[in-house]
């Protein structure tokens, strides 16, 4: 794990607002922004699996999969995700899979994240490629948008 | 690790031609098929990172894809995805994440399996679903398409 970077709580802004978009779609509110090695934002992305009924329709998924699209090519080196939810076995190896450079996410998952809770995929040297992982940034923002998702829908 | 099905070298046979056709394109040959519970096949697919220039196109993240577009939802279940090279941590998060029943895969990757060499994603009782594991069907054939594709690579 290291620190946060200047700049990570804005991004996370901007992840947050995609989560927002996925739970209004009556989607579990997680989302993604992957910015460029200038900062830039090259492409967002929300969990749409209920939406458009595919399972690998994570946030950060998709978000790589455009990024990649933006840019032209599968390697996104450089390249940092900023995401709301601490990433699954999935969206872990598509970041490695992509070469990103950095991962940043605000709320720990215990029951999926392989970015330190069951999993540290992402720092595991016997792969090809190292993505850095900085934990926590926003992190109550991250994870009362979700408790609020599922309070809802217990209420139901 | 379980032991082969009857059926499972006639599908290996669909993943196969489908690994072709991914060596053809350019790609690393690695073919993928998904069959319905019933045994009949939903969809296949053949990594096209290289020719899509997308970091998630691996074989078995685009045949779990368009089996749930075939299906209509998300929710995999029953379904045996049968791959040629043992699947990474990306695709074995995705075979999770459907909830697929089984998967069967040829060759071993020491260098990035999350089925056995690496990790055991498929088996792990702290996530939500776990995904059967036979490995090893037409291991020979499978293993020898690789070889040869690296090899033809090299020569060039």
């Amino acid at each position: 794990m290291t620190a946060p970077l200047p700049g990570d709580d804005e991004a996370m802004g901007l992840a947050l607002a995609e989560a927002v978009r996925a739970g209004a779609a009556g989607d579990v509110p997680v989302g993604a922004v992957v910015l460029g090695a200038d900062g830039v934002a090259l492409a967002t992305g929300h969990n749409r699996r209920e939406v458009d009924g595919d399972p690998t329709a994570h946030a950060e998924l998709l978000a790589v999969r455009e990024a990649a699209a933006a840019t032209g090519s599968w390697r996104l080196g450089g390249a940092t995700v900023v995401v709301t939810l601490e990433p699954c076995p999935m969206c872990a190896g598509a970041l490695i899979a992509a070469r990103v450079a950095r991962v940043v996410f605000g709320a720990a998952d215990p029951k999926a994240g392989a970015c330190g809770s069951l999993y540290n995929l992402c720092v595991d040297p016997r792969f090809n490629h190292e993505v850095e992982v900085t934990a926590g940034v926003r992190e109550a923002e991250c994870a009362a948008l979700l408790v609020g998702f599922f309070a809802a829908r217990r209420g139901r």
